[in-house]
């Protein structure tokens, strides 16, 4: 159990619906909560007082969208148009076994603590295979056997298919599993690889189990624009009419939806999740985030998977997030640091139904991110939410902790072998692609 | 003098107009200059040998647009329309002194040494209180007293104007100087704060020295504008009309830049400077390398000064032309990893006009940058260029070394005391802003 002091550290604490900066602040961690913020010290005493001058404690951060494992196919293919690059990730993943898996999550999950993550969702294949390795990583994460349905079905064939089997599976086996760090999410891929019968079904399961939905929307204007001519109406709409939607949902991407759509991703409480680094590279193109965020829709930031990142830096979302709807919108003011910060914090943990996380406030789960401050890209310090989503690098997170844990500090991994999963990420890309 | 054998590394050397990566090899540094790359162990002896397993050298980054010294007002008015940031700005640097401006240089060099650049390019005030920071460092430097004239003036006016002045005895007295480290540009800073008489004869002045010139040149759409109501011509235009181009010349963002422009540009030799972050942060635009590019033009990367930017970060501006583009062009094939790569070292150094150096060759400067491969993130490795681009973080940067000698490694720096430049800075911002 974990009992310590931080002394003298800058808080990033909460103030009505954004941020207070304290300055010579103490915080308390009893157990996995936090229990005291203040700038005066607390009259209790804690196992371990750590003196944190020099350093700014914020709320550890929530990457809402990625595919973990495919750190394994990191930089394969890249520079290839999307459905060349597409044929290239496709016959790997049909190779990769559970092993692969499990090294190439924990790969993904060292990524993440380096550069702050606390809680990462995830959409890919054989879960229960890394669920374990979440789980014994002491890191949070939604995850989900991602449904793809191609035919549509009757009820029977439904029934047997082994991706709704596997997703009653996991639900039954790991939701809630290690403390509550994991949560099952339902996932339907995208409107493009699902036929709307299974969409619905789907829709109705994730409902009556009161669980969560991830999905893909409108990541690519041939996407969009090919459901239109499809069933006349964009993906948005053929989501919502085929109650997805009456789920809490995670939309990944969210590049080309319309007015009318946002209309109703706000109506819904759904999230969009903002993935700029690989919605850049793969060229598909801008979300319009200024204007959901105007809109009141809730919006959180995610990585995509390392496939298409190329990596799982969360602090490089956090500093695209605020500058490239400046640059495409010629005006400086339309990302301030305070909305970006809240995206890559409380609006992640609301998405993935964690209320218990997302801020440093007392009662709160002690997720929490470390920066030292004395790079000397980070002198001097005329606003500290600026200099986190301007200047900062993952370099910068000195500690990364979880539920009162710490699980990354200073360079070392608390709870993967790092010289292990080196070794066997070795093995699978020798088995995988026949080299080293 | 060096002696140094880098055994067992990974080299991106050249190969034709590109580069060619050789693995396990040798790179050995005798002085100031690479006298040998190759994969069998070389006769010579070396007083030091290093073996560099899990290191990639690869050519020293040129950091072809900046302000220095603006590291004092990093953050400083985030987020304000650029009018009113440019208000916050102003005031302050008429406060700055002297010593300001040599701490603030040092926290500069400290941040660009850290993520590899080994030579910048730099318009700024009171160049002659810098030169000495610069040479002491160690690292190369193109640098400028920036002219600026509001109104018109006769020949007598324009010789006894103290920027004229200024300029040359910064070329008497310190051009070439450092054993060549140090170089004096001209510049201009742009066409709405120069008169064309003005711009005329400094291009004259510069011509007659056989410099380099440096300009400013279409960044926002305003300024592109306002020159075309103004004078009926585009700013490439009026700058070409008035002589400057007849010199090697650094043209800064180029955001706005027209089709006809870029034939001036192409023709003329120009080097356009992309500065990735700030373009997007100011909210200016996105400049159209790809078709730059693709006309052969040379095209060089920036940071600009840090308190547009906010870091000096080369490696984001790296990564940042290599994913913006695609987003831009919908299409992830614009920009590729040898592009951009290209763009960071030998174009640079092309620009400055040191032809000794921006690539890894024997007889060139021994201008390294050695990555360390070991990070998570940079696992597996399908493509040194592309991880380079798309994964590696400045952490990855482990030594950074000038004409053959290391002024940076692991966090430490060579030539500059560290706790001495955080003092300093700490005694200028009190000063300047009276507070910490």
């Amino acid at each position: 159990m974990s009992s310590i002091l931080f002394k003298n550290a800058g808080i990033l604490a909460t103030e009505g619906n954004g941020f207070k900066f304290i300055e010579n602040g103490y915080l308390g961690v009893e157990g996995k909560i936090i229990d005291y913020i203040g700038t005066e010290e607390p009259k209790k005493r804690y196992k371990e007082e750590r003196n944190a001058k020099g350093i700014i404690l914020a709320p550890g951060f929530v990457n809402c969208h990625g595919h973990s494992a495919m750190t394994l196919l990191r930089g394969l293919g890249s520079d290839l148009p999307l459905d060349d690059w597409l044929h290239v990730m496709w016959p790997v993943e049909d190779r990769m076994n559970e092993d692969d898996l499990r090294c190439g999550m924990e790969l993904a999950i060292m990524e993440m603590l380096s550069s702050g993550t606390t809680s990462f969702t995830d959409m890919y294949l054989m879960p229960w295979a890394v669920a374990d390795t979440i789980g014994k990583s002491g890191i949070k994460a939604n995850f989900s056997r991602v449904m793809q349905a191609f035919t549509e079905m009757s009820d029977d064939d439904y029934d047997s298919y082994y991706r709704v089997k596997e997703t009653n599976d996991l639900i039954k086996n790991y939701h809630n599993s290690f403390e509550e760090r994991l949560k099952v999410d339902y996932a339907i891929h995208a409107e493009y690889t699902c036929k709307p019968t299974v969409v619905r079904r789907c829709s109705e399961d994730c409902l009556e189990h009161g669980l969560r939905m991830q999905i893909h929307l409108s990541e690519t204007k041939k996407e969009h624009e090919e459901c239109k001519e499809r069933y006349g109406k964009t993906p948005t709409e053929w989501f919502y009419d085929l109650k997805c939607f009456d789920n809490p949902t995670l939309a990944a991407h969210c590049v080309w939806v319309e007015e009318r759509d946002m209309d109703i991703l706000k109506e819904k409480g759904v999230t969009v999740v903002h993935n700029p680094t690989s919605n850049l590279k793969l060229g598909s193109g801008f979300a319009p985030i200024p204007e959901m965020v105007t809109k009141g829709i809730n919006v959180a930031l995610g990585t995509d998977g390392a496939a298409s990142n190329n990596n799982l830096n969360f602090m490089e979302e956090i500093h695209l997030a605020s500058i490239i709807h400046n640059g495409r919108n010629s005006d400086p003011t339309v990302m301030d640091p305070t909305t970006v910060l809240k995206m890559a914090t409380i609006n992640g943990a609301k998405a993935q139904g964690r209320f218990d996380t997302g801020s440093l406030e007392v009662g709160k789960k002690a997720d929490i991110v470390a920066f030292g401050m004395d790079a000397p890209h980070l002198i001097p310090n005329f606003g500290t939410e600026a200099l986190l989503v301007y200047s900062a690098q993952s370099s910068d997170v000195k500690m990364t902790m979880v539920d009162g844990k710490i699980l990354y500090e200073n360079g070392e991994y608390k709870t993967i072998d790092k010289d292990r999963v080196y070794e066997e990420v070795k093995r699978s890309i020798l088995r995988l692609y026949g080299k080293e």
